[in-house]
């Protein structure tokens, strides 16, 4: 009897596992259909070809104050390369310490976005990277500035004949914004668990980790952040079920309808990659909410209508940190020295 | 009668070349006694040995803008170290972007210095370190404040204990300070050409820079910035023979008089090194004069009442130029992620 007892047991937790095992290869092929690891090496940006003088010259660009009409502010300030891409702001701050309008996004990964800035109005990271630079409230500089100041030295003078060779004019607005382009394009976090996990490494997500992917899955999360980025790919109202209050969705801010205006892009937005989410508090484009649980709770009544349990929203969470990828390893640039002939600094 | 004068030519210009060389050989000779390569090796701090695991604490606090309240503000960011390890601005921009009293000193070499600051008021890295922090029109934090951020980190927790093996309470504001501390001590520029002249090599000088270095001595520059850092081991008074315009030596900053409040002490500062100075324009403590070559001058008339030449000035800076040693390789520091209890920014 004993023997018999002990073998049904046997045979039940098998089944039991294998149930389970089934389960677990059948949400890991959801999975696979619905989302991609990121690429080990950046994507190839079209008419605009990597080349290790073009990312060099990008990376000064990238963390150089001279592009600031104060020469203190840089792509960094906001996107800081070591803080997820980000800044720690409910909004960013920028020229004479004014706050920005909005909170500002990673530069990690955002190459795969589908268009830049939260309302997608440029069509990628060339053209975004000459808005902040003349923006008033962010670095509050202008095109001819800026030629000026790198005109004036001569060591930035020959990383541009190097990073656009054969070209009359290499030293331009729109070649500076290429070099960062390519240098933000590297930007890339691979090897998140996730990643791990897409590419069939089941173990790579824990227990509390896979509970929160099928829940991202079921409750309908993976519709506006599915695919490559978790997010990034199109636009989509915010507030589709229930408007969230006022200081998180102010209601002056129509998103996208500012771009298009058609009433239909009233309070759209590009979704934000999901991507290393967990390290870029505060979130949303108001930047007011600082935890992600908090975020991942708006989202579901905001979106759903739903009320999420503790359980839910913390389980959502653990998945969400495991979308945390290697960061970028940067050398901190050498900036060439200004010259007799740069343009002082304006405060 | 042609051979025997060109016997003589030949005699004669052998003869120059020799003389040349002995007085080339003379130059270096006092150039030794006077001046110190740096050591290609930072120098061990007393009370303070740097480990692997605190230079690392300390490269990510020095990146850290969250030692601000704004969580905007880094010691990075007056003390670039892309940017000769100072800032582009006349005085520094801190909080609320107030300017502060005097233009910021550049982190390279600081080690060697007898003390830090213009004034010489903090003893050492560490003390000084704890100054920016706190001072309102800089970083305006409190070490309160700090501390509740960093223990908000448990990244940062971790840090500390490494960093602090065996210490009860190793997340200590004096121990923020001794790791930022050992961190800038490894901020070095070693093998700068004249380091090299210095070691023997006598042709990592030009003749120009040659010049330079033995009018830099013979005019009496020498006095106020000789030894291994060029400067920082002295206090000496700005406008010994005549005071500067007023923007450039503003009446009401005494300099080392507020320290000491000795009559005798009345715009003394502290000599700053002359190290990579071809590269953190603008100059003076007032930081208004922003060509080396009109620093120079300046220093002619106010400290020995010569009105340098054209030739001397240009030779001088080039000289100067001299000066510029291989600038540290730092990886950018990956930041710890804030935490739902860590502080926010106040601006």
């Amino acid at each position: 009897m004993k023997r018999i007892c002990l073998s049904l047991a046997f045979v039940l937790s098998l089944a039991a596992v294998a149930g389970q095992s089934a389960a677990a290869d059948d949400l890991q092929a959801r999975a696979k259909a619905l989302f991609k690891p990121i690429p080990a090496k950046p994507p190839v940006l079209k008419g605009n070809p990597a080349t290790p003088a073009k990312v060099e010259l990008g990376a000064k660009l990238y963390f150089d104050p001279r592009l600031s009409r104060s020469q203190l502010i840089s792509c960094n300030t906001c996107h800081n390369a070591g803080l997820g891409g980000a800044d720690l702001q409910v909004t960013s701050t920028g020229h004479g310490w004014q706050k920005g309008p909005r909170n500002a996004p990673t530069v990690l990964n955002s190459v795969y976005n589908i268009a830049q800035f939260w309302d997608g109005r440029a069509k990628d990271l060339a053209e975004q990277a000459k808005g902040p630079v003349q923006a008033s409230v962010e670095m509050n500089n202008t095109p001819e500035l800026v030629l000026q100041t790198l005109n004036s030295i001569p060591e930035y003078v020959k990383l541009f004949k190097k990073a656009f060779p054969g070209e009359k004019e290499p030293l331009t607005f729109d070649n500076m914004a290429r070099a960062i382009e390519v240098f933000e394009a590297s930007l890339v976090t691979p090897d998140a668990p996730f990643d791990r996990y897409l590419k069939g490494n089941r173990k790579a997500l824990g227990a509390r980790e896979t509970a929160g992917l099928k829940l991202f899955i079921d409750k309908g999360c993976v519709a506006c952040h599915g695919g490559l980025n978790l997010g990034g790919s199109g636009y989509f109202p915010f507030g589709v079920v229930a408007k969230p209050a006022e200081n998180i969705m102010p209601r002056k801010d129509k998103g996208r309808f500012a771009v298009t205006n058609t009433s239909a892009d009233e309070y759209v937005f590009r979704a934000p990659s999901l991507r290393n989410v967990a390290i870029t508090a505060p979130y949303f484009h108001s930047g007011v909410v600082w935890s992600l649980k908090e975020a991942v709770d708006v989202m579901g009544s905001a979106q759903f209508g739903i009320q999420l349990s503790d359980e839910e929203s913390s389980a959502i969470v653990a998945f969400l940190g495991s979308l945390t990828g290697k960061q970028p390893k940067i050398v901190y640039p050498l900036l060439p020295a200004s010259t007799d002939v740069t343009p002082h600094p304006t405060l």
